[in-house]
């Protein structure tokens, strides 16, 4: 089954402790959510660039099963555009500068009419008033909605967050993010506080310590897969979400247990997103790689 | 098969952030890894103290399967105390005051004759010198010799810790101490170049966030039981060494499936030790309890 996404597409410019650095490489929550479920199952992007967007970033997707009649290019805006600097514990980042350029206020992407029937829906990080207007141009409730967020809109659109919590099934955040949207310390208690506000299951990243989902019956923990060769962070947490809901969505299916076994292939996923800056790992990725390593890990976790 | 475990016996007093405090309850690495151990195996406690232990204390200890022929009251002297307070996030830690009292400098702590023929010993924190000197006292080579470290005596005992980890075949230490002993920052790698030291396992505690074992040949992932009571977090360290060791000791068996098996025990005896302050909530739980967790556990981390 197709998954709709809806989020940024970007130009990074990333550092690294080691004194590596990309200048203007693709990126963007949308891209890298798009790039990740691209393994599983067709996907619907809907994301905003400017005139200044490059070709050859379009045929980056194009090649894989991506659709991108949502992919809209304004020629008179200029493209996101994010520059940030990783701290020696590749963890914690500085950003040191950012233009949302084509994606200010209320950017209103339009959503192709032969998406609106969308069954598998993931509004990737992007202000949760867009997440709000994207779900009220569909024909119908989704089978499954899953949204990611972060501090920014915690602290700066809580209402618009509030709705929008009303009105999807799943939500990703970071563990830091469950205490700011809680004020609880414990992640567990706070993702249960978030169940209240209204999804059915919260998915809890903690970066190099893994994840966990919790419903109202049960809760799913995961670590994260062992790397010794961090080349680049970004874009993990959004490609752990993107193969999450490649995987689901390619399976039809939302139950814990789906859940579950969709947290090991978006933790193999972004295992790979961080080997490389942008794309440039998962493009070597194939489908085999993916179920060789998720072998790999299953044994590192069973006992 | 019996577990020698050295360390210390302390008093504790403990303040969480929840304004709860404990004042002069048991406790120290040694009190703690035997308690835990003791759901599985025989224990033979290696530990000294001073005049002003209580019978009480003594008596708790007494009744599990703990030798106390190794616990050693210098009545002229007083028992070694600790003094802290937990932050917010119940997992860093300040100390107020530490007395080492009778466990000052080479406190030459008696291995009973009883004890030399110990083949699993777990050397629980303490400084590398009262290790060594402990291992010098065996008739023979144990067939697992298992160590715990801090950064304390990474800073202050270089030398007597590279000599310990010449000798012994396993090391259990906390993912910052990883960084401490390497100067690396990735605790995978870290645990690697710890190898290259002399054990040919290292258990990297990650608190919260669970633990893996590294070999040379495989690593074994753990996530930690999620916890939302979380009540005194002192003794988790300790306990889940100490169970680690005990279902080892119990199995006779220290190959990476065992150790992979006893982490997942380790995991659970430690999510009971958190659960109250001192040992009052291990002194509830019963074999039962473990094994009926142990399940919902595997359960939580099956996909």
């Amino acid at each position: 089954m197709s998954l709709l996404v809806i989020g940024s597409a970007a130009f990074d410019s990333v550092q690294t402790p080691s004194g590596e650095k990309r200048s203007k490489v693709m990126g963007g929550s949308g891209v890298y959510a798009a790039y990740a479920a691209s393994f599983f199952t067709p996907v619907r992007l809907v994301s905003v660039v400017g005139g200044d967007w490059p070709d050859e970033f379009t045929r980056v997707l194009a090649q894989r099963q991506i659709g991108l009649e949502g992919l809209e290019i304004r020629p008179e805006g200029q493209t996101f555009s994010w520059t940030g600097k990783y701290l020696e514990n590749m963890d914690d980042r500085e950003t040191l500068d950012m233009q949302l350029n084509v994606m200010q206020g209320a950017y209103n992407p339009v959503v192709p009419e032969s998406y609106r029937d969308s069954e598998f829906v993931f509004l990737a990080n992007d202000p949760p008033a867009s997440h709000l207007d994207l779900l009220s141009k569909l024909k119908r409730k989704p089978r499954l909605t899953v949204a990611d967020t972060m501090d920014f809109y915690i602290h700066h659109e809580p209402d618009a967050l509030r709705e929008l919590l009303r009105q999807i099934d799943g939500l990703i955040l970071n563990d830091s993010e469950t205490r700011l949207l809680t004020g609880l310390q414990n992640t567990i208690a706070a993702a249960r506080q978030i169940l209240e506000m209204g999804p059915s299951f919260v998915v809890v990243k903690k970066g190099e310590n893994g994840a966990f989902c919790l419903t109202r019956e049960r809760i799913h923990l995961i670590p994260a897969f062992p790397s010794e060769r961090v080349v680049d962070p970004t874009g993990a947490g959004d490609s752990f979400a993107g193969a999450l809901m490649g995987t689901l969505a390619e399976s039809g299916k939302s139950d814990p247990e789906s859940i579950a076994s969709a947290m090991a292939r978006a933790t193999v996923v972004a295992s790979y997103c961080i080997e490389g800056f942008s794309l440039e790992q998962l493009e070597r990725v194939t489908p085999g790689h993916i179920e060789s390593r998720l072998a790999a890990f299953r044994n590192m976790i069973t006992f």
